[in-house]
């Protein structure tokens, strides 16, 4: 099926640009416009509060209300689940002029335009309102700071054209915000409204998590104003300024913010103290350096493309704003910051998506996401227990660590959230050869997983091979079967490496293996038995034809063309009877493929062709994640033209609304696959081997391309260019990597390579 | 496992006996103690009130109401249950004497005996009441009607031994009862209590279903009273009867009782004239003469064991309570009316397990048990539709015919409640020969369920096999399997047997033929399209081992030995991890063996042999139906020490409470099985063949028993003594069967023969 294009935005390097309001647009367009810095995130809302479409979205990681499951009270299925909660609305604003609302879903506006400078983190709106009394310009700026967790600032900045009058303007901070159409999921308490300072404090109801915030107002609204009273209500508080303005006259009210979640170490008075040094300049200022050298290190430049160039920055831009390692103990969740979907829960996206993104970008990124699963052991620990395991079982969607996805057929048949966690391991000590993170939280996580994966499988009848029964692989379309390809991979890999970790560590770190052991009491009989399970691990593969069958019988089920398939009968599981989606051979997203793109440097082009093959053509793509995927693999068997088109719209799949749904949040895990797919599909990147493997192609649509990793305190500089290949590094030492498949040196002076055709 | 009898009621032919009152046992009691004419039905509670454990139940067949499912909300699975609701209690009464209430879990009492004569359907309940003025003897009875399905009647005597003083007795109709702890499921309005008469009316809040009920006093009791007064609260109304006692003195209170359901013809008038005519004796008299004409036909006698005799006459009582073809389409829940558990829904077990009881009972009642398939046919088009099928798609578990399971694993996945309707026309028609029944309605459902398998199935990738993928066959532990025989070998029979009937047809009354298609809107592809699916229908039977295989992979599952799992780990849904239980192959009910038994003459020895010990050692026998599955194999293998052990607690699972829950309602259905396991198990009775096989066999245990089964208007008398059993008939013509598998005619003399070694 054809995902169509819904072209809003202008087509700009750096921005993202809205000319004129088009209400239709309103939600997508403030998920695009979404702020973040990890700590908490704003959906792009107009301030001033607007009585038209909107999802008035402010979130904090990590902050969680819970509600009953909607599920049968079975052992092991979840009976509670837990959602990010909409927090509150620290952007508070309501302007009159002479006893006028501006609500632009009534008012009457003109040269509207709102725009996201992903150079520096601004997003500004303004417009001119043409009030009954007369035109104001209204210019309203914002931005979280990248640096300090807890800070944001706002500036408005009105200018009467010719409007002579009374002007209101309130200002101050509001918990009185829905979720899911419930209003009452906060209660209040701590209200302050005075001398242009708001305080004020709100707790979850089921949950009990806290959030404060202060913010100071300044400006020459402030001081204009004729009358500035403070406001208290149930769950809001705010100053209001009275003013008059004259013709041609302007005037800017500032507002910083502190907002303190559960995840913030400052107490309130450090926070008053840092309030009072605050400017909007100083807080943009900083954060823009920031971003500045963020670019530096993480930009990708494609030349002749405008559409795809705005798109990879703006994912590059989603990415840090959702995760760049700020806070101790955070995830990413499928939406970031930016909406309600999925209940901001984090999934094994994480690790299989995300994490080679920060690998190559900021190793301390890398290890914080991986310190989550670790913070989260004990949960896992739990939720094994509930399925009747030893060890720990990683849950499918979370955000506390504890298991949130109330489908039985999801949350206890899904094991690869737990060996994704495994791989995440490996992938990081492989890349940043950190031994320390190994050794005080890796082989913990890694013993209990294996634990989990010795007593979840089962032997074959004559207990020949071993392996995994009533799985769901990656693949959802295929429920509850046995020795599914991918499970049984990752399952014999995570055993495998375990122990292999653990004899290093013999000789290595001999102390230190003996305290991990003891921390796990651990059982030395547990060794033989992971190696047997592992050597024994079932693997479906038919030498003959180089297939992996993703699952026993696979090959045998009814063969179904998805190209019959009616376009309006998508997205599926809202069209097809639940069951009738599982009966066939189609699949939703790669299974096999993924593993092979795992370890892609164990297999050969034989085996990756014959299969690419195989399941590409089954595949339906039902989820985001999917087209990036066979979109590398294609560059890898030089179908160039259909890499190209898996790529088409991975960049802008939010940007233009392929799946008519980024209203309810950003893709933010498919904004990391759009990112894995120039560098690992155009860029041919590899990390998965002994040396780093690099093997661009140049789409013929493009002129060129650039792109840069960081890699052992360099950054590797890959442009792209007619038929050549140019890279350099900058900083660190000289570096053994292969290109086009040849082991070679690069480092600081420029080394070219001749594009193979 | 083992299961252990919780004995408590005293062995009887005839009786179930309560001597002296247990607490402990009263919600038991009350189930065993139900009464019931399949119209209505109520548990064994105390009339006068009780504070201690009770589930104060009185249900109307047909009387539901609904609740919201507790499941996700894609498309075909249920988001709106059914369950039979509990209704008004007609036997509410109060008993005071001088102050002091009755209330049997507070006051002091002795003698207490409580007694079901199943010979007459009349409960009795007596005991002495020692108040602070003096002792009382107290008796309740009640009866409900057998040949009028609204009627019913109590007597209360009350007789003083040595109290003087005021006695007070209240009685009338109350709604005020409470569903699941719910007390808000009825709506009240028209009340009237005058002159020994009451009369209410309430509705269902959801579903608008509305009971009226009526009842009249009189008595002894009524013409003592000093006063009477009629009392209306917000849903109840009563008599209230003052009266003075003296020592010696027996006076007694007769109430009549007319309720009208929405599956009456009644009206209120005609009820209010009936209500003249009616008195307990004359109710119990008629409803007695009934039981008696029953018996004759259908008492089974067993001698030398005295509590299988009272236990095989409890379940007959109880299946001809529950049903017996009073009202046009009812059909049976799994608890009868007798209890909450499982909704009052009804399950395939009704055509798989009941039909054969009724079949060789009374074949109107067998006849209207079908007709209630074909009342809900729409219904189940319906379904078929949710589930993206053509044709018509049977409940899992159903009181209006619509869908009740809110499982998809169970409501999506399970075929056999429409191929068991497949079989039960075609077992109904083979019995009986009513091929007007398969004319009128039977074709029409058969081509519907035809439509369903010709559309829910699919061909394997090269169109050589046909088959269901994602199915859950009978046994409920192998959830979404591929291929499982007894779908498959069903669906085969269902296709091949409906094409039968219209070749038939086609030639024996081709003008109806010609209407039934008309109105189904046939398409004569259909014809070719089902021929080629049954021909292809993959059954998958090793010739070698003689086995079938339960589905497409059964073989190859981790084998798990039942015998090792710690009896406190069951029932094993509370105790494992949901998923785990579906990782093996243990089995928890009869697969592959349930087509063997119900095509039983279609099987050679060998192959009966071959997958019964195959089978059997997995078997956990979780569902209450399985023991008397495997002990009429046992039987036919010759194994008779495991089928005596299988059939063990069979009669008497409720009367002993092996399961610990028949406090919640009987089991009904396995009742049947309990029925069938006499029958078909010892007596070696096969119906499915082309005549009517007998091979009884005689339990050492027993010295002798018999059954008698109604066939062609005779009813055929099968006595086994020592090593003889002697068959005749009464009424009828003569008849051809088959004794220990030779062809012979049996009649009104009496033949006799040896019993093999």
């Amino acid at each position: 099926m054809a995902k169509i294009a819904d072209s809003y935005f202008k087509a700009d390097p750096w921005k993202i640009i809205e000319e004129g309001f088009n209400a239709d647009h309103s939600t997508v367009a403030e998920s695009v416009f979404s702020l973040g810095n990890e700590y908490m995130g704003v959906r792009g809302y107009f301030e001033e509060g607007y009585s038209g479409d909107t999802l008035q979205g402010s979130y904090f990681n990590g902050v969680y209300e819970k509600k009953k499951a909607n599920a049968p009270g079975y052992k092991g299925i979840v009976q509670e689940t837990e959602f990010m909660v909409n927090s509150l609305d620290w952007l508070y604003t309501g302007i009159e002029a002479a006893g006028e609302k501006l609500d632009l879903s009534k008012v009457d506006f003109s040269d509207f335009r709102r725009e996201l400078d992903l150079k520096t983190g601004l997003l500004k709106r303004c417009f001119i309102w043409h009030t009954k009394s007369g035109d104001v310009r209204i210019c309203f700026e914002r931005v979280i700071s990248m640096t300090e967790n807890e800070q944001a600032s706002s500036l408005l900045t009105i200018k009467s054209i010719d409007f002579n009058g009374t002007f209101n303007v309130k200002s101050g901070l509001d918990f009185d915000t829905v979720h899911g159409g419930d209003k009452k999921l906060w209660n209040c308490f701590e209200h302050r409204a005075e001398e242009n300072l708001c305080h004020i404090k709100g707790k979850t109801v089921a949950t009990g998590m806290a959030v404060e915030s202060f913010c100071a107002f300044r400006g020459s609204l402030v001081n204009k104003a004729s009358e500035s009273t403070g406001v208290k209500e149930d769950k809001k508080v705010y100053i209001n300024y009275t003013l008059n303005l004259e013709k041609g006259e302007e005037v800017k009210l500032e507002k910083n913010v502190i907002n303190l979640s559960p995840l913030s170490d400052l107490t309130a008075p450090l926070a008053l103290g840092e309030l009072e040094n605050m400017s909007f300049a100083g807080v943009y200022s900083k954060s823009g350096q920031w971003w500045d050298e963020t670019w530096k290190r993480s930009d990708i430049e494609i030349i002749g493309d405008l559409e795809n160039q705005q798109g990879i920055r703006f994912c590059i831009f989603q990415m840090f704003q959702t995760y760049h390692g700020a806070v101790k103990g955070t995830n990413i969740g499928a939406k970031g910051l930016t909406g309600e979907a999925y209940n901001g829960n984090a999934f094994w996206d994480t690790e299989t998506y995300c994490l080679p993104f920060y690998l190559f970008a900021d190793k301390n990124a890398a290890r914080n996401l991986l310190y989550f699963r670790y913070a989260t052991l004990e949960e896992a620990k739990n939720r094994a227990k509930a399925l009747d395991c030893k060890g720990a079982f990683y849950p499918i969607a979370t955000i506390s660590g504890r298991e949130c996805c109330d489908l039985w057929q999801h949350a206890s048949l899904q094991l690869q959230a737990s060996t994704a966690v495994a791989y995440g391991i490996w992938l990081y000590e492989k890349i940043t050869g950190d031994t320390e993170f190994l050794e005080e939280y890796g082989l913990e996580m890694l013993i209990e997983i294996s634990r989990m994966l010795a007593t979840r499988g089962d032997y074959n009848p004559d207990r020949t091979e071993y392996g995994y029964y009533c799985v769901m692989g990656p693949d959802e379309f295929q429920m509850m079967v046995n020795n599914n390809c991918y499970t049984n991979y990752m399952g014999k890999f995570t055993l495998e490496y375990t122990l292999h970790v653990m004899e290093k560590m013999a000789k290595e770190n001999p102390e230190k293996l003996k305290c991990v052991k003891s921390t796990v009491s651990f059982d030395e009989s547990e060794t033989l038995d992971w190696r047997e399970k592992a050597e024994k691990m079932l693997i479906l593969f038919d030498e003959k034809t180089k297939l992996f069958e993703q699952h026993k019988g696979f090959f045998d089920l009814p063969s179904l063309d998805v190209d019959s398939i009616p376009v309006e009968d998508f997205p599926l599981y809202s069209h097809w009877s639940y069951d009738r989606i599982y009966r066939n051979n189609m699949i939703k997203q790669p299974d096999v493929l993924m593993f092979l793109l795992l370890f892609n440097s164990s297999f050969s082009q034989d085996v990756i062709r014959a299969n690419y093959e195989y399941y590409e053509p089954k595949c339906i793509h039902e989820s985001s994640l999917s087209p990036s995927v066979h979109s590398i693999f294609a560059e890898q068997l030089g179908k160039y033209d259909e890499a190209m088109d898996f790529f088409k719209f991975a960049t802008r799949m939010d940007l233009d609304n392929y799946n008519r749904n980024s209203g309810e949040g950003l893709h933010t895990t498919s904004i990391a696959a759009a990112w894995m797919n120039i560098v690992y599909g155009f860029g041919g990147f590899r990390s998965d081997g002994e040396v780093l493997c690099f093997a661009p192609k140049k789409p013929s649509a493009w002129d060129g391309y650039d792109f840069r990793i960081v890699y052992e305190g360099a950054v590797i500089n890959v442009e792209v260019r007619g038929s050549e290949v140019t890279i350099k590094t900058l900083g660190g030492e000289n570096l053994r990597v292969k290109v086009y498949g040849a082991e070679t040196e690069i480092g600081g002076k420029e080394t070219v390579f001749k594009i193979p055709a």
